[in-house]
C-alpha cells in the first residue's frame, strides 16, 4: 500500500483535516485535494461576521493556502477544479478547471469525498433575484458587501432564523440597517426547544430586529424605486435593500448519487464507522454524509465543523489501516446573538417526540453564571432532559449572557460518558465568586432530577394552554413578586415562609400545583406539603419558564 | 426515629447545607445549629473582594440569617454559641453563649460537627501583632478595613500566595496599595505545577506586585514611624503599613479530639462514605474533615465549598436513612488574579509524584480560548497528565484570561466519569468563533495524548537544567521566531516546510529532540522525521513550556 494515490473532493473542514492527518500517518502517499471554490480551509463560520466588519479582514478568514499545503504537507491542493464524475471501476475522477474550463481524468487508489452543503434555496419567486444573497462562501461575503455599499442599504430581510440567519441579523443590524427576519416556525434556532430560545427573542428585539415567526417568505419582487418586496404567506409586505436567504443547507450529494453510492434516508451519504461508503476504494466525510444521532440512534444531518473535522482524521486513519471509529454525534452546538449565547448538547425534546422516545422528563433552572453577591452575575436558563427508567442525561440547552457554552461543554462531556443526573449532582467543578458557584448551575440540575427520580418531589412541566393546568394552583412568591412579574390567572398566593401555618387554606384532595420564581422555593413547598399528606407538584422551572411556556392570551 | 433531635456546630457551608437538607427530608426532626461566630450561612469566598470594595456592602456576603432559617425551615440558628465539648455517653454538648458567658447542656441524638478550618498561624515572632491580619470571617474584613482607613494604609506585605493570599494581594493593590508577597514555595498556588503558574506570577508583577518566592517570613516587628518591619528569611527587610496572614489553614478538630473521636492521618476528623465519624451518633462534614482523593487514593484535607456542601447534603441524607454516599474529591479548583484564571482538576504532577504514582505522562498545549480570526482571542495554557498504562485522564490545570475554569470543568467532568485522552479526543464541544473552536483544546489535548499513546510520536517533558536535555535539539520554528522569542542554546535550528529537503543535515544516530512554539509543528516535524527512520521525540509544550520550565541562568 505505499505510494498509493488518495483524491480528495472539497478542501474546506473535512477534506482539509482528513488530507493534512493522512500525511501525517503516511509520508509516502500521493495526497491530491480538488476545492471547486476559490478557497481551501477557509472559516466559513466567520462569514457573517466579514459582512459585519467584526472580522475586518477577508484574508483571516483563509486559514491555510494551497501554498502552505504544499510545503508543509507536500498536498497538491488545486482550487478552481470541480470534480464531475467519478468512474469507480476504473477509479478515476473527471475534473474541469474553472479558469479554462479544459477537463481531464485523474486516476485514485482512495478517494474521499467532503463536497460539503450547499444552501437550501426553496421554489419561492425571486429567491434567484440579484441582491438575494446565501452565505456560505467567502465570494458570497464578497458580493453581499459590495452590494451593501453600492446601494446604501437601509434595510434587510433575512429568511430563515437558524445560525446563520441569527448570525447575519445581528451583523446587518450592527452596520445600522434595519432588519426583520421571517421564519416558518415558530420559534427561532429550529434545532432548541422554543421557551428556551425565547430570551433570545426578546433581545434580539429590544436590539430592534423585527420578528415574524410562524410565518414564511412567500415571493420577492423588486420594487420601482430600486428596493425589494418581500411578501410573506400572512399576507404582510416588508420592504428591503436586500434580502438574505439562510433557510439552511442541504448535503451536497450529486457526485455520490450520480456515481451509484448508497444515500440515506435523510439524503446524506452512507458511511459505516470508518467513513467509508459502499464502496470500499470511496470515502465520504463533513456535511455531506449521514451520521448516527448517539442519543435517539437515528440517521441525521449535522453541518457542523467539529464532526466534520473528526471525520477527516478518521477517514485518514482508515486510509491508512488504523482502527479509529466515529462515535456519532450528539449535535453540541452554540450561537451568539448580541452578546448572549444559546447552546444545546444531546437531544432538544422535539427531537425526542419526533423520535417516538417518551421515557423521559424535564428540568428547568434559571441559576446565575456565579454567585449573586460577586458583581455582574448573568442568569442561565437551562433545561434538561433525562431518562425517567435511569437517570441518564438525554440532552441539556443553555441560555444567557454568560457561560452558557460552559455549562453546555460540561452536560456535553458527561452525556458523552453516559452520565446520568446522580452524576450531574456530584460533578466538581471550578467555583470562585467570579467564576460560578459553590452548587454549580450543573450541580442543581441533578439535584433537581435526582430528587425528582427519588419521589421527593413530581416534577411538572408548565402546559401550553393555562386550563391545561386546572385544579389547585399554589403561588408560593412573596407579594411583591406577583405584582412585579405577574402570576398564573386564579392560583392560590401563599408565601412560602407562611406555608406550614396556612396548611388548611389547601384543598387535601385534589393535586396541588406549586410554583415559585424558578423552582426552588416550590420544591421546599412541595417538601412541607407531602410530609404533610398532600399530593403536590413542581411546576418546573417556576414562574420564568411559565410565562415562556404558556401562550398569551 | 420521629421528632429525632439534631444537633449541628457550625453554620457555615457544610453545616448550613446539613440543616437545609435535613429539613427537607424530614418535616419532624428538630433541629438545632450552633455557631460560633456572628453569622451563618455567610460567603466567605468573598471576603477579599469585600476588603478591595469590589463587593462594597458587607452585607451581600450574609446569604441567610437565623431568622431566614426559622421561617422558611424551622432550624434554630444560635450565632454566637460555642459548643466547648461533647459528652458522648450522656448525647449532649455544652454550650456557651458569648454574649452572657452563660453556659448549658443541650441534648442531641444524633451531632453534626462542621466546625470548618482555622487559619495556619505558624509561631513566627510578631504573628500576633495588631496590624497583622488573616481573613477567614466577615469580623475579620471588619478589622481590616477600619485599619486600613484609620492607618491611611499605603503598603502591605501579604504572607503566603495560596488562593487567599493572591486574592488579598489583588484586592489591596486595586485599593492603591504597594503589595509584596513572600511564600515559602519557589511558585505561588501550591496545589498546582510550577511551570503551569508562571503566566499568573508574570502578570501579578505587570501589575505591580512584588513576589518573593522561595523565601519566607521569619519575624514581624513594629518600627518607630507607626509600620511594620517584616523580616524574611532570605535576609530581606520588607515595610509595610498592614500585614495579610494567608499561610494557609487547618481543620478544626479541637471538639472532635476531646470527645475522642478518630482522628485521621492528615490531621482531619476521619469519617466514612456516609460523613459518620467513629462515633455512630456523630457525623462531621466541611474543612474539618478528611476526604479521599479520587485519583491518588490517598487521604486529603480539602478547604473548599463546594464539597463541604455535598457532604452537608449527605450527612443529612444519611439522618434521614438515605444512602447517599460521598465519592471522594478531585480538588477541583480556580483562582483569578488580575482578570486571570489558574483552574485545575484532579492531581496535579507534583501531588502523583508525592502518591509515587509514576505511570503518567504530560502534555502541554497553549490553544487560543476560540479562533484567532475572531477578534479578542485569549491563549490558554494546559497541562493534562493521564495514565501512560490506559489513557485515564489523572488531572488537567489551565491557565488563561478566557476560558480556562471552562476547560477544566469539561475535564473535571471527564475524569469523574473515568474518561481517557481518547474521550478528550472524542468530546463534542460548543463551536462558534467566539466561543471556541472546532477542534477545541479539549480535543487537541486528547489528541496530543492520543498520538503519544499510539506510539505515533514520543512526547518529552523539557527539563529543568539546559544540560540534562543534551544530545541533538532541533528547533522547527521560523527564523523570526527565534529572534523574538528566544531559543534554546545549541539548538540546530531547520524551520518546519524546509525540514524534509534538510534532512541529511541531522546526525542518524542519536535521538533529535523536537520543539517548536506550541508543540504543533513539532508533532508535524516528529511524524517526517520518525517516517525516514530518525528516532525523536517532541518537547512537549513547545518553547512556551520550555522557557517556564528551564531555570534560568
Amino acid at each position: 500500500m505505499k505510494n498509493r494515490k488518495v483524491v480528495i473532493v472539497g478542501g474546506v473542514a473535512g477534506g482539509a483535516s482528513c488530507a493534512a492527518r493522512l500525511r501525517r500517518v503516511d509520508e509516502t502517499a500521493e495526497i491530491v485535494v480538488f476545492e471547486k471554490g476559490q478557497f481551501v480551509s477557509f472559516a466559513n463560520c466567520g462569514l457573517p461576521y466579514h459582512v459585519g466588519n467584526v472580522i475586518p479582514e477577508e484574508e483571516s478568514l483563509v486559514l491555510a493556502t494551497p501554498e502552505l499545503f504544499l510545503e508543509r504537507f507536500r498536498i497538491s491542493v488545486k482550487t478552481g477544479h470541480e470534480v464531475l464524475s467519478v468512474n469507480r471501476e476504473k477509479k478515476v475522477v473527471v475534473v474541469r478547471e474553472a479558469a479554462t474550463g479544459r477537463e481531464s481524468e485523474e486516476a485514485y487508489d482512495f478517494l474521499v469525498l467532503a463536497p460539503g452543503a450547499v444552501p437550501l434555496v426553496p421554489p419561492i419567486p425571486g429567491l434567484d433575484l440579484e441582491g438575494v444573497f446565501t452565505v456560505r462562501t467567502i465570494p458570497d461575503t464578497r458580493v453581499i458587501l459590495r452590494w451593501l455599499k453600492e446601494t446604501q442599504a437601509k434595510s434587510a430581510v433575512v429568511a430563515g432564523a437558524g445560525f446563520i440567519g441569527l448570525e447575519m441579523a445581528e451583523n446587518l443590524r450592527h452596520l445600522g440597517l434595519e432588519v426583520s427576519v421571517v421564519e416558518m416556525g415558530r420559534q427561532i434556532l429550529p434545532p432548541m426547544d422554543p421557551e428556551v430560545v425565547r430570551p433570545i427573542e426578546r433581545l434580539m428585539e429590544e436590539k430592534g430586529v423585527r420578528l415574524f415567526l410562524g410565518d414564511a417568505v412567500a415571493k420577492v419582487e423588486k420594487t420601482g424605486n430600486g428596493k425589494f418586496a418581500v411578501h410573506a404567506k400572512s399576507g404582510k409586505m416588508l420592504e428591503a435593500d436586500l434580502v438574505i436567504s439562510a433557510l439552511g443547507v442541504r448535503p451536497d450529494v450529486s457526485l455520490a448519487r450520480a456515481a451509484g453510492l448508497e444515500i440515506g434516508e435523510r439524503g446524506g451519504i452512507r458511511v459505516d464507522e470508518q467513513m467509508r461508503t459502499s464502496d470500499p476504494s470511496i470515502f465520504a466525510v463533513g456535511d455531506a454524509i449521514e451520521v448516527r444521532d448517539i442519543v435517539t440512534g437515528q440517521w441525521m444531518l449535522l453541518a457542523l465543523a467539529g464532526p466534520a473535522n473528526r471525520q477527516g482524521r478518521i477517514a485518514a486513519d482508515a486510509l491508512a489501516g488504523r482502527e479509529a471509529r466515529f462515535r456519532g454525534v450528539q449535535g453540541t452546538a452554540v450561537c451568539g446573538v448580541f452578546g448572549m449565547a444559546a447552546a444545546a448538547t444531546g437531544a432538544s425534546e422535539k427531537a425526542l417526540q419526533r423520535a417516538g422516545i417518551t421515557d423521559y422528563e424535564v428540568a428547568y433552572l434559571h441559576p446565575k453564571d456565579h454567585v449573586g453577591y460577586y458583581p455582574g452575575a448573568e442568569v442561565l436558563h437551562i433545561k434538561v432532559l433525562y431518562r425517567k427508567g435511569d437517570g441518564r442525561l438525554l440532552g441539556a440547552q443553555a441560555v444567557g449572557f454568560a457561560d452558557a457554552p460552559r455549562k453546555v461543554d460540561v452536560f456535553a462531556a458527561l452525556l458523552q460518558m453516559g452520565g446520568t443526573v446522580h452524576d450531574l449532582e456530584e460533578a466538581e467543578l471550578c467555583y470562585s465568586p467570579q467564576y460560578g458557584a459553590a452548587k454549580d448551575a450543573v450541580n442543581f440540575a441533578g439535584m433537581l432530577a435526582s430528587n425528582s427520580l427519588r419521589g421527593d418531589v413530581k416534577l411538572l412541566k408548565w402546559p401550553e394552554e393555562a386550563a391545561a393546568l386546572g385544579g389547585c394552583v399554589l403561588d408560593v412568591r412573596d407579594a411583591d413578586e406577583l405584582e412585579e412579574e405577574g402570576f398564573f390567572p386564579g392560583a392560590i398566593h401563599i408565601p412560602l415562609n407562611e406555608l406550614r401555618d396556612r396548611l388548611e387554606e389547601l384543598p387535601k384532595g385534589q393535586t396541588i400545583r406549586v410554583y415559585c420564581r424558578v423552582g426552588v422555593r416550590g420544591y421546599y413547598a412541595c417538601r412541607i406539603l407531602t410530609q404533610n399528606g398532600f399530593d403536590c407538584e413542581n411546576l418546573s422551572g417556576g414562574w420564568l419558564t411559565g410565562r415562556d411556556l404558556l401562550r398569551e392570551g
